[in-house]
């Protein structure tokens, strides 16, 4: 998946302005799980579990916090071992490249500019007026509509549709088969038949988004689907049309967000999560798996909420308590009756 | 996304069959909603917080009831003026082509046939004794399999897949990544592992039907999978085999239809409902976001369901709302116990 | 869909190792449903209804039990009428080839290699280093990344993804639009935004698995996705990073299984299920429909679940049917609260 360069533990060690334990000369040009790692191979610890794991490693350097000894191992002292990881890998390691120079069997329109050193890869389709920014990479078969706009370094997997007029940010990375930029859902319903409602507004993704396989973000009906920079989205999520999505907020899998949703930065929103047409879910608000957001209705800044209609954790913990006692609850009830009907028989 | 004619707001009315209030004469060559609008497209107002923002628009021309005073505006008085917006629209509004003649790295099989007018655009594929109907347009990249039958003026975005065999009425509208006609998940459970039951049978879609991003409709077992007229299915959907949909039905996001269920005409399901197999859901009912309907279970006609398993909304609200109250109702119950105690202790 | 070949009764039946009642000799060249059967077409009977409907059935001969009685036709007497069905459709008709040769448009990398009878469909891509196993069939726009593996008389419909390394087995089919191999979602939080945690690792599908349309596989992070044996999965189903699951189990479509979640052998997962992440679902339990498996949690093998969070069926019904009353409970108390105040007023 990626090439590799090899760096000295003392150079990972700058790079992340980090206090090295052990041999600073090790040379490193991989990353990889403990397990599986080889010698070369930089891994992090923690957690105890994950220390007990290294220490069997076949890695020579990790990545760990001041307070985990980890004899005969270099060790890279950082306050967030994943982190640094995360950061090291993203430094070490050069992604596979997703295309290679504009391929013979690209079709570029004569009206598209293609920026310097981007690429585009076989079969793939650049419309009218399009513009693919430097150093982007668009993989085989995608298909950037007319006038839509890819940013700077952006990678689009193979088989992505821009439709058109869609603009992504710089650094936006989109996996294969996500659609962006097809017609909302709207419809008027009337003589019997649904009306199409003209779906004639746009999508802007901002810098350093990424979207998963096979989503799907629907383009504004008169306004704009907005998706802020830093965003995150899963595989198989559906964001209608002009929803709007805050900066370094996560949505996971199959989550689904209705029309004109807003949804704030830094919010959580976990897998399967339907929130429907109209909802304010405010900045750093997180909605459990599954939660059911019902139409108009606004979830609080920083408020953690589940189950469907979604309601505050703390509470949908006590009622659902309450929810496995039910049958309980009947048996005492029924005895109350019982106490109380020999009570009046007996009076 | 359009390209759009000039109209003076006397056609506008003319075609609409409606009263016009201020100067006939003013041109209209697009629509918009009220904040984004030009002087030259036309806006809708059904709603006083639609009339605020139609007074300070741009637009010349309102859309809207009888009683609604815009001062300035030409108004166009209609009864419903949200349903005028879409036909004006979808009248005024010619949808940017998905494709242009057939191009020539379109892969038409010798016994295909491609009606007048149709285009298929660059590395499309027609398979042998496929049919594409006269004004058809196949997008980039689709594939339309053996047999399979696009009927006139249909739309096909780029990369969607027709199975064998598939047949489309006229006027379709398939957006881009959507699967029609795909194997059924049918499996007979035998001596440890899963047999294939045969999955031979077909998907007949309607005229008029429009559906999403994405979506993936099974063919039929030894049966067919039948979506009616004007029936619209939103993104991410799930048909699967020998379901059958009732004309002018609507499917929101993410829903999913088992094996064999029947859904009747002119209903609503909204996202993320799952309807297990063998169902039937009649004629105009309602199924609720994330509704469950547990197999075999019919939902009558005109009945609105919410809730997993699915209840009449009535039940539910009622249900739900003792939900709430649970706790509260422990704290009861326990105090009835207590007094019952005291007393029975005092008697 | 399928081409098929001439077999008589006797045949069958020596195919299925079954008894024959009737005539011997008729010739069978198709499978059917009882109600659009021709004569020369096998239908099955296994239930009352459907005997009914096999003697209505034009077809002559019917695979069904020695019990069932059906005048003027040639029966094969199976134990398993439906499971002998779906051995001698599999074994009588062989489906339509997605491809066939290498076509002169397919891009084969240089150091890709093409198994013998293996066929690669237009516009496919087969990068380097990547295998196709003899007779395997590529359908069109499909991408094979550098260094994958598809093994011998695998099937991948049209526009299948497989990222860099992924391989599948032996007799693998995957249905148009399915990605495997995209990128786990996987961030570290720190310093107010998201940092990508390297997905580094692959995913391993063993033989005989059968994936459905527009679902998505995602990459092990450090390690590996696995899917075993037999597994068969539906339509827009999610997989996630470094999930493993054992032989011969379904999953519904719609379902999502989150991050490093274990499911056995023989499970079931119904649609719309969301398995949470770091959960282990043991052999052969079974999640009913739109359950919910809460973080880390276990379900026993063999158990069945049900509801959000899923609890066993029995309890969930016991607490469902409690729910259901919950109205009446409440009326019940307040009747208790209004006698008990009765009885200490009139103490």
């Amino acid at each position: 998946m990626s090439r590799t360069v090899s760096r000295s533990a003392r150079e990972i060690a700058e790079f992340l302005s980090a206090r090295i334990d052990g041999s600073p000369d090790v040379s490193i040009s991989g990353v990889a799980g403990p397990d599986g790692a080889r010698a070369s191979d930089l891994i992090y610890a923690d957690s105890l579990r994950y220390a007990e794991r290294a220490a069997r490693s076949a890695a020579v350097c990790v990545l760990c916090t001041a307070e985990m000894s980890l004899t005969g191992k270099t060790r890279i002292l950082v306050e967030n071992p994943k982190l640094a990881f995360a950061k090291v890998a993203a430094w070490l390691l050069a992604p596979a490249a997703v295309s290679s120079g504009v391929h013979p069997t690209a079709i570029i329109a004569g009206t598209a500019r293609i920026g310097p050193e981007a690429s585009v890869g076989p079969y793939a389709i650049v419309e009218e007026g399009a513009t693919i920014g430097a150093r982007a990479q668009i993989g085989a078969h995608c298909v950037i509509g007319a006038g839509a706009r890819v940013g700077e370094a952006c990678v689009l997997y193979p088989r992505v549709t821009l439709y058109v007029g869609v603009t992504l940010g710089d650094r936006v990375v989109v996996h294969s088969g996500t659609v962006i930029g097809s017609d909302g859902f709207g419809y008027v319903y009337g003589e019997g038949r649904q009306w199409k409602f003209p779906q004639l507004g746009s999508v802007e993704v901002a810098d350093d988004v990424e979207i998963g396989a096979n989503s799907t973000v629907d383009r504004g009906s008169l306004g704009v689907t907005r998706i802020a920079a830093g965003v995150k989205i899963d595989n198989l999520v559906q964001i209608a049309h002009n929803v709007t999505i805050g900066e370094h907020t996560v949505i996971a899998a199959q989550t689904g967000i209705s029309g004109s949703s807003n949804v704030g930065h830094h919010a959580v929103i976990a897998g399967q999560v339907g929130i429907a047409d109209g909802c304010t879910i405010e900045d750093e608000a997180v909605c459990g798996a599954q939660a059911g957001i019902p139409s108009g209705k606004t979830i609080r800044k920083g408020q953690v909420v589940w189950g469907t209609p979604a309601r505050p954790l703390d509470k949908f913990k006590e009622q659902y308590a309450c929810y496995g006692r039910l049958p309980d609850l009947f048996t005492r009830v029924r005895e109350l009756e019982e106490k109380m009907k020999a009570m009046q028989g007996g009076k």
